[in-house]
């Protein structure tokens, strides 16, 4: 019995390049055609990008996203293809065009919209209300989107009772740490509980905070993996499917417990559309590939590294300068840098002041030199002095405090700016999570930059991420000295980050239970942590907020970082104790 | 035949200031309860403030709220109530307390959720499903929130249909230019095609980019209005309604053309609840009161003024610092200073450089002068030849471009921030609408500080302001050699803005086209404008969207502001010609 070849397009698109996306979905639909592949899928709103925002209010935008979709089914002479784009018919949808032979043959509209942390999509999209079953030759293929699958008593169900053998997702499932277990584990038993194929395609690249990790994989109507693609990497993903095994399995075979709960709403009727029949090439043999999957640690840093790389490539550049203070963080941050863009398009400054230990000058320097980076060293203590000469008058007679700390941070931010306008680069900047969480940043100084590559990076991971890095290369590209020094802004003498803070190992975990898991101070208190301590640390997160609101964005790492993910009021008088 | 006494309670809340907004609360209800008022409403969420955002995910901030209307509740005696809470069963609710005489009648809940503009309501509330009539003494009033009323087939067609005579609707509805009008008179049709009395109270305060501006109004059966609030200022607003009047209209006094659309949902069930009858104090004479209102350009500066006040007292702030350059952005930002907090809690800095016109610094100190205020001179030659001599070995030989221009820029923000970071005043900056759009701004530079008063202010406009406010003196406070003279940066030789962009008369048109209406190049072209100049201009502001993305906040006035409501991908390949 001849087995159904799916292939699944993990492509980066851009958000609002429809001409480059549109070639690109072409090219593989192509590469699919070739192999001889039944149906290729191409991820969610492939044509626009995801997520493009607020480009959808703008009617051109979506006319001209409509135009290419019939470019694209025009072009799948011979093959069949689902492709993500947004619908219209005075709403908009969030959708799924399911071409056939060169003919479009049904829209599928999202049925479920996600609106909560980073997702906006009711404030864009209406949801569908049918979710058909495809006769694609011998093969019944149900076609949802993203979010539909997550639910256990949904698009699935209904497609599995229209007698679907396979289910095709089209997903952008932005990445953070470990949510790559939690899809795979519920891919599997989706696919077991309803006794049927579920090839998941998800969406790779970075899109401003967001990182897709690709990670498409297909499992069978037992739950087990038939085929995985690659975390972080562009990729064509094809499999040989058996779905006479769907029809040879009997429902006692799987733990089918979904009708339980009935499904509501319209969608819930099943339905069956054939779509028409196709002289397809002869199936080639599938061209081998090993995929890449990372550890936990390893996935951080892979999404780092992607995520810098579309950031500053997607936004026209090539090159970036980085503040090397010698410290971790921006050590971490210019490893990235180089292993995303290259050492020739990095470029290391070194801006020592009077606070500056001779460590922190030659580590940054040993940094540079192992990293292959050209280094600059652009003094501050002449711009510092005169800044201090200039409001004297002003200061006569007051103790030196933030203000002056702050001052020396804003000279570094305002040279390495001037670098970034003269020479064409963009700044990266350096500040953890732990700082940025507590306002141990100062705005305008060490804030400054086009992106915070580490924003969302708590400070205990960032030394994770440094001897990981180190690891790779089997040497200390990071000085060994840097991950054993404590902790300096090195904006007054003798400074350290635990003269202010917890030590991170205490700080860290405090942070999260409270950023990220909305705990109160009493639930923080009872995960062993001095009550004193944990009210001075909720204290300064929600007095920072304004801070954050004007920082620039950063990969998203964790379940939830600082940006639209986490939308607190700045002017807050809620007092947590 | 008696007469129904309600109260409005048009109040300013603080985002999360539980106890501060159930104090005020429970003050008002005493004021009303003194007058004999059979019911007092308050504004939507009024115990959490509005709007919270994602203070709601923290479950024991939802319990405090309970906790509070719960106090409040049993503060009702010898009145009704209706109080703007957070209701939680599981999901959470926008609902509104039915208090009666120290007793909890009911808990309405929001039906339309908005999720546009800047309204994020679904990402927190699920709708409410009942929507009942109280008998209140011998009157029948609804009570429906904010979004519902906006809705020609909606709750309060379901509640006249069971009998409401009265309806109250509890608002937290954002200022912007004209929206009043519009509001007005959807609300006088809502009166009259139901045949009802509609009294509608609406927030009044700033919460970060938001105003409230009040101006709650009751209108009669027939859409006329029997009372109005303020603008943009506290109140109680007290009224006798004659509900008899609604017993003696028959239908076809009105314009009901309600029945073409059917209601659809479960709130559609006519549905009556009686309160408790109440031993009110006598009524005694409502207390004689001058509502304020303003004309179009009044009403803008208003909303800047308790913008700005509100942002910086409800941030525990009392002192600002403005860079006064002697143009008409700063001149303007210093009277909307010192209308909010009082000309000694402000301070002018002139910060001269070697391109500073002489003229531009007399009309600084001129200003100040004429404000009362106290001026701070800090040039900043100094500090800019220090740091082009420490840049001057990396600059060696290049021409001197914007990477020059910003460095003085950013040196005044470096000296303006240490000011407010020595004196723990707020940096309030001067930028408007039509530079943030364009990108005619220095981000670190002009851009630095904790709130852009006129950041949505379009350039043309702030000259309606500054003639406004010397209007409103009956003598140039702002002196008119900064109206008349061409606007310029001055960061080079003879610089002006005209150098670099078209006329603001022919921008400002273009940008609210391009940013408000999402118009494309094509629909403006139409509008008589050159496709070259269109192009410049939307390639412009397209570029510009990361330095928005670092930008302080500021009062919102248009009726799409840069911020929450206009959400644009940085990363954005989109060419919209």
């Amino acid at each position: 019995m001849s087995t159904f070849r799916i292939a699944l397009a993990q492509i980066n698109t851009v958000v609002g390049d429809l001409d480059g996306n549109t070639a690109k979905v072409i090219d593989y639909m192509r590469r699919a055609r070739e192999l001889g592949a039944d149906l290729i899928a191409f991820p969610e709103l492939a044509i626009t990008g995801y997520p493009p925002e607020d480009l959808l209010f703008k009617s051109k935008f979506v006319e001209e996203n409509k135009k290419r979709m019939h470019e694209v089914v025009a072009a799948s002479k011979g093959i069949s293809a689902v492709l993500g784009f947004v619908d219209s018919d005075g709403p908009l949808y969030n959708a799924a065009a399911i071409a056939c032979d060169g003919e479009l043959a049904h829209v599928y509209r999202k049925i479920y919209l996600p609106n909560y942390g980073v997702f906006d999509e009711e404030r864009y999209f209406k949801p569908g209300n049918r979710c058909p079953v495809f006769k694609i030759g011998e093969a019944s293929v149900g076609i949802n989107i993203c979010e539909d699958i997550w639910h256990t008593v949904g698009p699935t169900v209904v497609q599995k009772s229209a007698g679907a053998e396979l289910i095709v997702n089209i997903s952008a499932s932005p990445f953070y740490t470990g949510k790559i277990e939690a899809r795979e584990e519920m891919l599997a038993t989706r696919a077991s509980e309803n006794c049927v194929y579920v090839a998941y395609l998800n969406l790779v690249g970075g899109q401003d905070e967001l990182v897709f990790d690709g990670a498409s994989i297909i499992h069978d109507p037992l739950g087990d993996v038939v085929e995985i693609g690659s975390q972080f990497q562009e990729e064509l993903v094809v499999s040989d499917l058996d779905l006479g095994m769907v029809r040879n399995l009997v429902v006692g075979d799987t733990q089918i417990s979904v009708n339980e709960e009935p499904v509501v709403g319209e969608f819930c009727i099943p339905e069956v559309i054939s779509l028409a029949k196709i002289q397809h090439v002869p199936k080639v043999p599938i061209p081998s590939r090993s995929p890449t999957r990372y550890d936990a640690v390893g996935e951080v840093y892979a999404a780092l590294v992607i995520g810098t790389r579309d950031y500053v490539l997607k936004s026209g550049f090539k090159k970036v300068v980085i503040a090397l203070s010698g410290g971790i963080d921006s050590s971490i941050v210019a490893a990235v840098a180089v292993d995303a863009l290259g050492a020739s398009n990095v470029t290391g400054v070194s801006m020592p002041s009077r606070y500056s230990s001779e460590g922190s000058i030659n580590d940054a320097h040993q940094l540079s030199k192992n990293l292959g980076i050209e280094m600059k060293s652009i003094p501050i203590e002449e711009a510092f002095a005169s800044s201090l000469r200039t409001l004297e008058s002003h200061f006569h007679g007051l103790e030196p405090d933030t203000a002056e700390e702050n001052l020396q941070s804003r000279i570094r931010g305002n040279l390495i700016m001037a670098m970034s306008n003269k020479f064409g680069s963009l700044v990266l900047t350096t500040g953890n999570k732990s700082e940025i969480a507590v306002g141990y940043a100062t705005i305008y100084g060490d804030m400054a930059g086009a992106y915070a590559v580490i924003k969302d990076v708590p400070k205990t991971m960032v030394y994770d991420l440094a001897r990981y890095r180190n690891g790779l290369s089997g040497h200390d590209v990071i000085p060994e000295a840097v991950l054993i020094k404590p902790p300096s802004a090195e904006l007054r003498p003798d400074q350290t980050d635990q003269d202010s803070l917890p030590p991170y190992e205490i700080l860290d975990p405090i942070l999260t239970a409270y950023v990220e898991e909305d705990c109160s101070l009493d639930d923080i208190v009872a995960l062993g942590f001095d009550r004193e301590m944990v009210q001075q640390v909720v204290t300064l997160v929600d007095r920072s907020e304004y801070k954050r609101r004007q920082a620039p964005p950063g990969v998203k790492i964790t379940p939830r970082n600082f940006g639209r993910d986490r939308r607190m009021p700045i002017v807050n008088q809620y007092k947590p104790f």
